[in-house]
């Protein structure tokens, strides 16, 4: 069906969300979701490397998160310019609309999808830091900051794909960020 | 040498953090440890289930973290709460001298292993979850306090490791989460 090659990538991302929410992610086959999307297996790898590849592939491009960052004012602190990274990030995500959210329940109801979630967020840190750092922020500072903006950004991320408050994730994740300042200046 | 079996253990935990500093992880194997430890690999399988469990076995008993958390004033906030269960436990790590030191330097130096680590971090943060929210902090709240307090820690254990400072690690603790109460009151 060579007509519908140029959406292959799309169906074949649609089969698989399907099969993951339907039958489970460790239950699904690369065969189960190419015949499913009415394409070859062959076609499947051309777009992905493998059926993780669907939930993980470009979701967290990282050069657009520095640039917010170091955009942010001079006088923002090191939690703001953090924030405002991961609230780049936050409206790329909304961008995606729905899929974003179905693919994040998915990763977020497997162990193993979760772990990998985990490392991603570590170089998630490590590109905050960086760009942190180029603002002047010492590292240590700029690890705590990048670290607990990421911390607000998953709690956010939590009550987003439960959407239960109809809110974007940005707006979730600046009442996160809004809620850790909180807590870090309760009573000691 | 039965004479020197109670203390097989120790010995064995000794020569595998020898030999991880030495060779490193990957290149050590059981076999290696028991040798140089003067026993067998069958005593080693009594105490250890393999290899990684030498790092890892017994550091993290989270029931005192609970405790401290739950014995926390009742006019402490979330974040302060959080701090004493990882304080106790920073100071059950200070207790354990320069072994648990160099454990954590070879965990740390290992992608992994240090994932590993990474996953022991989730346990803490709902072991620490569930104690604040017997205190009657809310679900989201008891997260951000928990999670954020890890990231005091972790911060606080890669300065204790370089031992650049001579300070303990529970004073090195107290220090980044008033970096961190500082931090989130920066300008936004």
């Amino acid at each position: 069906m060579p007509r519908w090659e140029p959406d292959a990538r799309a169906r074949l991302a649609e089969a698989a969300l399907h099969l993951f929410e339907e039958q489970g992610y460790d239950a699904t086959t690369v065969e189960d979701i190419a015949r499913r999307a009415g394409l070859t297996k062959r076609t499947f790898f051309r777009y992905f490397t493998d059926k993780r590849e669907v939930l993980f592939g470009g979701v967290y491009p990282e050069g657009f998160v520095d640039e917010a960052v170091l955009s942010a004012p001079q006088s923002a602190g090191p939690l703001a310019a953090a924030s405002r990274g991961l609230g780049a990030l936050a409206s790329n995500i909304d961008g995606q609309g729905a899929t974003a959210a179905r693919r994040i329940r998915i990763v977020r109801a497997s162990p193993e999808l979760w772990e990998r979630q985990l490392i991603k967020f570590t170089f998630l840190a490590e590109a905050l830091v960086k760009a942190l750092r180029s603002r002047g922020v010492d590292e240590q500072s700029a690890v705590l900051a990048a670290e607990s903006g990421i911390i607000a950004l998953r709690v956010a991320t939590d009550r987003w794909i439960r959407g239960v408050e109809g809110a974007s994730l940005r707006e979730l994740l600046e009442e996160s960020v809004e809620e850790l300042r909180a807590i870090a200046s309760s009573p000691s």
